[in-house]
């Protein structure tokens, strides 16, 4: 069942309809946009985070960096810088494998469903037209009959009046031949538009029409299938950066295996220690014992 | 190897490296307080969206829900709802298996801490106040000596003097014999500080300052075992979450795999076709057949 033959008469149901479609379809790509432009404000707040606790310079030389729980740290920062770049990498593909190819699609779509309506329309205004032709000269030969009647009429009457003259009959009768001659070629006038009609009309219900109706079905169906394959993308692209987020998170682990607690005691031993030994007894210092005896030890 | 005795006299450094232990544990909890903010504000930002894209009111009246292209629509932006609630799942843990957790430790620890130090100055001070009697009664004692000699040489000098009196010789001597009696007495007063300190001294460089240093130790370790937990937490909150959100996106797939163009085609000529016959000829109305004919009939 195609819309030639089941929607011969739906020519605004149609026209709405199809807007509808790409309507929907320009929906779709609103909602793509603004889902991008919120993945995009999410990346660039993570990556101000990693930027806010990454050290400003290079840390080799700082006592800091020797502590494995510091680096640790600094690993899982920048994995999560690496999973804002994932989110980057899907507002972009989103961008331009929905937006950018969807859009284009519904400017073309937009001239071709012109196209096919400015079509259809001359073809109703031709149609029109020969109607207009078939009413006017159907009123003309109805007209022209009424006035080949009453000319007849008329003749007849004359032809019976006894006052009339033969000069006035023969005028009457001329009158009534013309009259219905005239009416003759507006017959044949009338028939020659009916039949054009006829064969108009139905070129146009039974050609025309269904094939611009059916340009429109093809049409219609068209852009579903790129609105369904857009549909499909929009899951496709965070299935992409999923193996990649994993490999973040494989990283993020490794920094929090990589920790070890005595190794970072023993780190604050090498940096720190004196190799002294710890103080031993003080000794006694004997006063009593004199240093040096005066003149009386002669 | 243990702070104990490698560190021994390094308590400033095991001060501020303690404390170092502790600020980094705040600056990681202030890192994932701050994630989960970005977090949240993304999963908001997503329902804001989707609550934006999904219809008021109930739809299923509405002609435009018969077609499977929107109800496809309306099933990626339903599905990418459970995405946000996902989010909102990773934000929540967050704050609670790390945040809040690691917080509560940091505060418990600073308590700690503060003992141990508040301790260590404690065996600080009872030492130098047993070295300042040491060195008090050593004053003392080096005093007495002096003033024995001195009066000890008085005698010996009075005794050789011819024009001494034997009154006065014995006064000296007697003299000597006191001074010479007080030395005696700081000298066993002396040592018994000097036995009192040197035990004190090995007590606190062998026995005291090693435990409160080994306990700092392992309170340090101790901490560092928690932050590396929660260094893992980091990326097993996003794991969890991982197969949900795949659901997520299968969904979506499905509703894009749901779409049918010739479904939505046919779904048009169901809602609107009138199955009335497309119109056949128009036929010859024949005015030149009169309807009624007058009295000239007759």
């Amino acid at each position: 069942m195609d819309w030639g033959t089941e929607l011969w008469d739906q020519f605004d149901d149609i026209e709405r309809h199809t807007q509808w479609g790409l309507d929907l379809m320009e929906k779709y790509v609103k909602f793509v946009k603004e889902r991008t432009e919120i993945e995009q404000a999410y990346a660039k707040q993570l990556r101000n985070l990693v930027k806010k606790y990454l050290p400003k310079r290079n840390t080799r030389e700082d006592p800091e960096s020797k502590f494995c729980q510091y680096q640790a740290f600094l690993q899982v920062v920048k994995e999560l810088n690496d999973f804002a770049g994932q989110r980057e990498v899907v507002a972009e593909n989103l961008m331009t494998q929905i937006c950018m190819e969807l859009s284009k699609h519904v400017q073309e779509l937009k001239q071709e469903r012109k196209l096919h309506f400015q079509e259809g329309r001359r073809a109703q205004q031709q149609l029109e037209n020969s109607f207009k032709q078939l009413e006017n000269s159907k009123r003309k030969f109805e007209r022209d009959c009424r006035e080949a009647e009453k000319a007849m009429l008329a003749a007849e009457k004359l032809d019976q009046d006894l006052n009339a003259t033969k000069a006035d009959v023969e005028k009457a009768k001329q009158q009534a031949n013309l009259r219905s001659h005239m009416a003759e070629e507006s017959k044949n006038e009338y028939a020659s538009f009916l039949q054009k009609f006829n064969r108009d009309q139905s070129q146009f219900y039974f050609l025309e029409m269904p094939q611009t109706f059916n340009k429109l079905q093809e049409m219609d169906e068209r852009r579903t299938v790129r609105l369904k394959e857009g549909y499909g993308v929009f899951s496709e692209t965070e299935r992409q950066v999923m193996p990649i987020i994993g490999k973040c998170l494989d990283g993020m682990k490794a920094a929090a295996d990589s920790v070890n607690e005595k190794n970072d005691s023993q780190v604050l031993i090498e940096l720190h220690k004196s190799g002294f030994e710890r103080p031993g007894d003080v000794d006694f210092e004997d006063f009593s014992q004199p240093i040096n005896r005066t003149s009386s030890d002669s």
